[in-house]
């Protein structure tokens, strides 16, 4: 049965404004955002998702749900700041086969990690299309004024940082879509990582006033530390020894190293690269700790510009300077 | 030749955010906003249009993202506040046959509309879809905090206004797709305003402390009056006769007055309805002199529910209680 707009934001939209002040319910044609914390700013980000693009058509809506909210929170957290909540365009196909089904799902994806990161729906649109299902997440943040982490910031000397474990979205995606097989019982990890990423929204807020520079991997760890490289003005060198595996992960690179590439370039980690101080190494241990994930130490910024990704013998690895996933 | 995601971000959307101060030139995860102007009020709305269902796959890219830009700030203007910015998500089909010429026209018209509305681009997200163009803006406006207007401060007694005129983009439409024969000259003049909407964003403001309620026309007349009747607990009766309109669509109507129901229902209008107590009726045709517009008395509200059209001897026009546009 088809499902009217207004029906629809009632049943599955309204109810995941509740608690957020300004958002009238969704009844009103705007919201109103609160005055941040004293000494705060709003942060905002907007993410994009297309069904066979970004996500595949046939993922559960619940997961598709929350991986949008959560490339959006992994935005707001590389910034340092603190998610308050989103709104939500969603374009769904009119010959989805049971719409309502599909909505009940997605709503109760929106709605766990609404939960598990205390945010909003502050408002949305809904609407039809010939084309796969599309949504486009803008999230909203609160950082300390002049506290924000850029991609800028980072200076000859510091360390190269990252949180988590890399490549495992990268390999989780193939194994997903049946290009790698499965070594042992690594699959359902490896996948899961693709389709729900972790955003380290804890450990963004702690990094103010600790890192000089900060981004998320998206992109892929080469291609984003060519970002914060080109940003900041410093050459980053990347020891590839060092670069934090899962076992699943390691497993694989282990037996076919040419997976290495892969989990260099692949992108879909959401794990915070940052740039910090030598002397403020135990902090940002710490800080890791206290936010529930680790930060590794990859590599320095030196003067120059580029990412090197070398061995343990000092070499340079080649073919990787242009590698990164564009999503085009 | 195919653009990067990157090239894409660089040639034709970071200028646009230039002047913007927390937009960081697009180089950053996430934007900041500024502090609002004192004792005022971020005011965030979102709006989706897909091709094909807001706008059809034809329309010059440029007149497109005006669309985009204007229905956004038309919400904005909903609720008292003035422009300042926008965040864009666009989904760019895969075969688009020259994606950097439709992106050049596209860009061209958000910068047309950005020095008409005083308004930046504060962050984006470009994708590319297999389905059709589609695009998701989310406006940002600021508001004197508690001086926001909303659907549901109409009261018994209040008179109902509209500015402009209502139905023209109704028509519009039947004339740009063929479903409705030209009378005389006035294709030009109705299709531009089904395809470029005019948001009130200087009478929005003025209203603030004046209307007890208001939205913008977007479903249609009466189904926006619905939902101000329903949020604000009144019945508004609307006077058919007293409608204003284009002597375009007043044409149209003399000869067929059946297309009074389009005018009545057909949505994407963007003109302002509001309600005001009688005692304001002078400062709101001040108002909107002052705002480069007209305002019309089209009825009043009254202790009740739902909305009735009533013709120049008080009966009640039928088939309207359910009129309106749904996108679906």
């Amino acid at each position: 049965m088809a499902l009217g707009e207004f029906e629809r934001i009632d049943r599955f939209f309204v109810p995941l404004s509740r608690g957020a002040d300004g958002a009238f319910g969704l009844t009103d044609d705007a919201a109103l955002l609160p005055e941040p914390p004293t000494g705060e700013a709003w942060v905002v980000t907007v993410d994009a998702l297309v069904a066979g693009v970004h996500f595949l058509a046939s993922d559960p809506p619940d997961l598709v749900a929350r991986k949008a909210l959560r490339v959006n929170l992994s935005d707001i957290a590389a910034m340092g700041a603190r998610p308050y909540g989103y709104t939500l365009a969603l374009a769904l196909p009119k010959d989805l086969p049971d719409p309502a089904h599909w909505l009940e799902g997605f709503a109760d994806g929106l709605r766990v990690d609404q939960a598990l990161y205390g945010i909003h729906l502050l408002g949305g649109d809904s609407v039809s299309t010939p084309g796969p299902v599309t949504l486009s997440v803008t999230a909203f943040g609160t950082v300390p004024r002049g506290g924000e982490l850029r991609r800028s910031g980072a200076r000859s000397g510091d360390d190269l940082w990252v949180s988590g474990t890399i490549g495992d979205s990268a390999l989780g995606l193939k194994l997903h879509t049946g290009t790698l097989a499965a070594v042992g019982s690594d699959a359902g990890f490896l996948v899961d990582r693709y389709r729900l990423p972790q955003p380290r929204t804890t450990l963004g807020p702690a990094l103010t006033g600790l890192a000089t520079a900060a981004l998320d991997v998206s992109d892929g760890l080469v291609q984003d530390a060519g970002h914060m490289a080109r940003r900041s003005g410093v050459s980053l060198v990347i020891e590839a020894a060092a670069i934090p595996l899962s076992a699943q992960v390691r497993r694989h690179v282990d037996s076919s190293a040419a997976l290495l590439h892969d989990v260099l370039t692949g992108g879909d980690d959401y794990e915070l690269l940052f740039a910090a101080p030598q002397s403020r190494r135990n902090q940002v241990v710490d800080a890791a700790a206290s936010s529930g994930t680790t930060a590794t130490r990859i590599g320095r910024a030196e003067v120059g510009e580029g990412v090197q990704v070398i061995d343990a013998d000092g070499r340079v690895l080649d073919g990787l300077d242009s590698g990164g996933w564009d999503h085009f």
